[in-house]
């Protein structure tokens, strides 16, 4: 991987950013451990130095510094990325964003909010929540803003509310020479020239650091509903997600968990699901139009199989099982204590969907790894959990190989290696596959041509 | 303008583009000023020669010639911009796309189409009703679906199904050098490497030649209700709309016309609405869904003094009221015989909407012109139409001074200079003064990379 030298930073070159800027540096051990470890099952790497800065200004000075002296810069907000984006694998600087965690503005009038990068997406909620409004990207972790729009974050509200692409407005970001840009406004629509915005969304620190968003917020909308129903299989449940978003019924939330999933939260959370291939839905509306849309979904389910349907617009049992559902995680982690995981994210067209995850059940079944399966099927987007010692290198190569194969047979389908997650180290070489060398050629003139001495992020979504 | 000699072909060029591709060149006067005129007010300018490809094949063979002997190309579709971004200002090739006009796949399951540049929106539409389905994205005129994602068109429904850009799932395109590219997929999501896709959509043509679209489509919802509302003056109506925004009720359209609007669409197509501001809205869900939305904002719009509020889900009455809406542009040419119309496309943040309108009001009432207002008041956006004499150009210049100070006022709000129409050759400096010199900076170091010879569409976007 590393075709390059490890670039340590210098102590002078260290004194010299320490006096550049307002913003803190160190070099603790403890610190810089901290900054090389992300939710991804990738080796840590340390920074050679941990670059906390205070504001624009700071992120500026730092990158117009390590531009001129070719360190390399990974931007760091809640390490919760799970292709090894924030991993600093050519050394250089980790920069450090949690210290920029101001809500600058919330404008309910426009449906709008300013913050900086290291706001995380849970505080930010709790702030808006007060005020009848909420974020809807919702990726599970309880990430950072910066990091959510680099990776391009999506999860359980993009079929009703979109993803980051669609959420952020306008941008603040540094480039790799220290220039400071603007891009986007705070329309709803706009036409002015390249949408730099969505190229900045989602491309993993590769191209600029971001320093202020700007994001479409929401009203809480007057009624919301979960609903429940578990299916004898995997197929089942699939068949059953996919035409329910054909019907057009307005789902806010579509997610599936197969049985395996609904164990291990039953385990970690004290609950006692039905512990069978399971859709969670929430419908968000007026009184009458959740009912609506609770009852048509009932019907649906039932012409493939599913029992056990319930529904509530009870507060506490909604916000329970989407719990659940977004612990799914960790408890796959407490039923496998002492291992990690590997998250697949494969995307495919809605009518693939069932074969997708059948091909996901043929590849991971065979193989010696425990694996659980679960998705947000309304996009047709799913991930396979799957186990492994993180002292056993050779594991983390082997389901490496069997994710490649996975996604292999993806492309196939007309899906993609990645619906949320991002390429990282992880899949470079499926980038290639998936979009063909011609399409990743014009990304890479776009990073030559933006970031010359390549500093930013160097190693993720393109080798080097 | 010109700051470059005009390009003109020569007849052993022609003959050599014509040996290379199955499709077709013209020289023929009437086809060059076909291809010379848009629905913008800037003077027509004749390609040297018009090509009309037949393939992806024949667009990647005539750019990969073009870009050898520097020959500037502008792909041209129905003609319908409104910003001259189909003007050959450097003479060359206009590409006419319209022979390449098959829609290619229809897949109700995946609620997917795949078409070729030249359909034309109208056209897919009828292809897609009689299955039930329906393709969004509805600017008013009858575009093609190529010249549409060129422009990062938008239009009524933009409030609810989003524009062009969250509409293009893939593209096939041609760079200037005749490489043939494949960005984005058939899939709801993707996060694999930049966003390629959302940068062609809305480049006007600078980057790349569209060849092929992946577009999302929906299923066309089981009731929708139209409503109409009038109001004592155009404030009071903006309020309204922007208030029923926040509320959360979820339209799938908002229109505001002022009374010389409604006045001209009267004239053209026979119809008796009353002559006041009027606020237009429709509704998609179920029975029950659109009954409730109509409800809640027959309610709100009495708060700011809005009257005469009826609402139907009878599908005739809906189809007229919106074709009334959609002809208020020929209703405005119609009601001033041999004029040409400048149209101003500014969008504020929702809370400046009724100031901005005041704004546009205080300008243009000031001025010489006959104009109207209307737009599409959910998204903060909306159209002066200003009428003007095309055989006077002081008239165009004048007005576009006038436009100008409008934008100023508006960036000034936290506005765009544009919406929905981009910049093609009338708001380059706006453009500027929008997002900063170093973000148009780097839009001007993408097209450098991706076109260093400057062929595709020179002079629009940026000056040159």
């Amino acid at each position: 991987m590393e075709l390059r030298p490890r670039v340590e930073v210098t102590p002078s070159q260290q004194q010299d950013i320490a006096r550049l800027i307002a913003g803190e540096t160190s070099t603790n051990d403890s610190i810089l451990d901290q900054h090389g470890r992300d939710e991804s099952a990738f080796p840590p790497v340390k920074p050679s130095l941990v670059v906390t800065p205070y504001s624009t200004e700071d992120v500026s000075k730092v990158l117009a510094y390590c531009n001129t002296h070719h360190i390399p810069v990974v931007a760091f907000g809640a390490g919760s990325s799970l292709e090894g984006h924030v991993l600093p694998i050519h050394g250089g600087v980790s920069l450090d964003m949690t210290h920029m965690n101001k809500i600058l503005e919330v404008r309910s009038e426009d449906l709008l909010v300013k913050v900086q990068p290291g706001v995380h997406r849970v505080a930010l909620n709790e702030n808006l929540n007060k005020i009848g409004l909420f974020f809807s990207v919702d990726p599970g972790a309880d990430a950072t803003l910066g990091g959510m729009a680099a990776t391009g974050a999506a999860g359980t509200t993009t079929v009703r509310y979109g993803s980051m692409r669609e959420n952020v407005l306008a941008l603040e970001a540094v480039l790799a020479d220290g220039t400071i840009i603007h891009v986007g406004r705070e329309t709803r629509k706009l036409s002015a020239g390249y949408d730099l915005t969505r190229l900045i969304v989602g491309s993993e620190g590769t191209l600029a650091v971001i320093t202020e968003l700007t994001l479409r917020v929401h009203g809480i909308p007057e009624k919301m509903a979960a609903a429940t129903v578990i299916f004898p299989n995997l197929a089942a449940g699939v068949e059953a997600a996919t035409t329910i978003v054909r019907s057009g019924v307005a789902i806010a939330r579509c997610e599936f968990l197969d049985a395996i999933c609904i164990k291990n939260v039953n385990a970690r959370d004290g609950l006692s699901l039905s512990e069978s291939p399971t859709l969670l839905f929430e419908f968000h509306g007026s009184k009458q139009g959740v009912e609506e849309d609770a009852l048509i979904v009932g019907e649906i389910v039932k012409e493939f199989g599913g029992s056990e349907f319930s529904w509530s617009t009870e507060e506490g049992a909604r916000r329970k099982l989407w719990q659940a559902r977004h612990n799914a995680y960790w408890a796959s982690l407490v039923a496998h204590p002492g291992q990690r995981i590997v998250t697949t994210d494969t995307a495919v067209p809605l009518s693939r969907l069932a074969e997708a995850v059948a091909v996901a059940e043929e590849i991971f079944g065979a193989s010696r790894f425990p694996y659980s399966i679960l998705g947000h099927v309304a996009d047709g987007n799913f991930h396979c959990f799957v186990m492994l010692d993180p002292n056993d290198p050779k594991q983390h190569d082997e389901i490496r190989e069997l994710t490649h194969q996975l996604t292999n047979r993806i492309l196939a389908m007309g899906g993609t290696c990645t619906g949320e997650h991002g390429i990282g180290l992880g899949k470079i070489d499926d980038l290639v596959n998936e979009t063909g060398r011609a399409g990743v050629s014009v990304m890479r003139s776009i990073k030559s041509t933006l970031d010359p001495n390549n500093i930013l992020n160097p190693g993720k979504i393109f080798h080097k």
